[in-house]
């Protein structure tokens, strides 16, 4: 089915716990996953917590990308989360998976926003012209000319 | 079974759009929410594309709220991911669905960091000397004293 949305929920765990509590390490990792799946980067946000642990976030044009680590449980909790269909999460997953060095990933895929049902139609990632019922949506709401 | 965090996959569908297309107030509905839950808000990035659609994270003492909106779609998809045992994820996952309005929503319930499957072990948010086996790893690290 087709959804709007493609979502990775990444489980890293067995990673190198010094990496996971490095702040601007996490950050250099996580920034380079989201450029080796073309994904064009807008924001981030990276935080220390005491006494351990770090959290942040790499906001892109394509959705977002956050972690979270435990570094005393060697644990990192991930997501991407990415629309349209250039961008490839599946090469930031592995890109992650590497540069953490976890021993035992897992991933789940989440498909987010199915808004139809009825076969395997695809929505267009934004409305427009080509989209008519969504384009005549969006002009009802006065979002386009 | 126990887990170090708490994630809610919220789908809200049929939404009020144009509450969906407005910067000011996607940002101040996630805030709000944070806040609800007794959140502790670190940081905010509220984004507008062009024509339409926002994306957005809050950053929280307690990992992070991210929203992405398709006003044309009249959807929205919200991250709820929380840790530690204060803050109440589904009172911020209510708040939402009522400020958006959303007539169709659903919710996903994953655990993240599940490390244990040996009983449920509870595993504390942060390794203190309470916890002998996490502390002692901490301090093999050097994070702590």
């Amino acid at each position: 089915m087709h959804a709007l949305g493609m979502h990775l929920l990444v489980e890293l765990r067995n990673c190198n716990s010094k990496v996971l509590n490095d702040l601007k390490k996490v950050e250099e990792i996580l920034v380079a996953a989201a450029k080796a799946a073309k994904a064009t980067i807008i924001k981030t946000h990276f935080h220390k917590f005491s006494p351990f642990g770090i959290s942040g976030v790499v906001v892109i044009a394509e959705s977002h990308l956050a972690v979270h680590t435990w570094p005393e449980y060697g644990y990192a909790a991930v997501d991407i989360f990415t629309c349209g269909d250039t961008l490839k999460p599946e090469i930031a997953a592995n890109s992650l998976i590497e540069k953490f060095n976890s021993k035992q990933p897992s991933i789940i895929e989440v498909k987010r926003g199915v808004l139809s049902t009825k076969g395997n139609v695809k929505l267009p990632h934004k409305a427009t012209k080509g989209d008519p019922d969504a384009y005549a949506r969006a002009k009802e709401l006065q979002m386009v000319p």
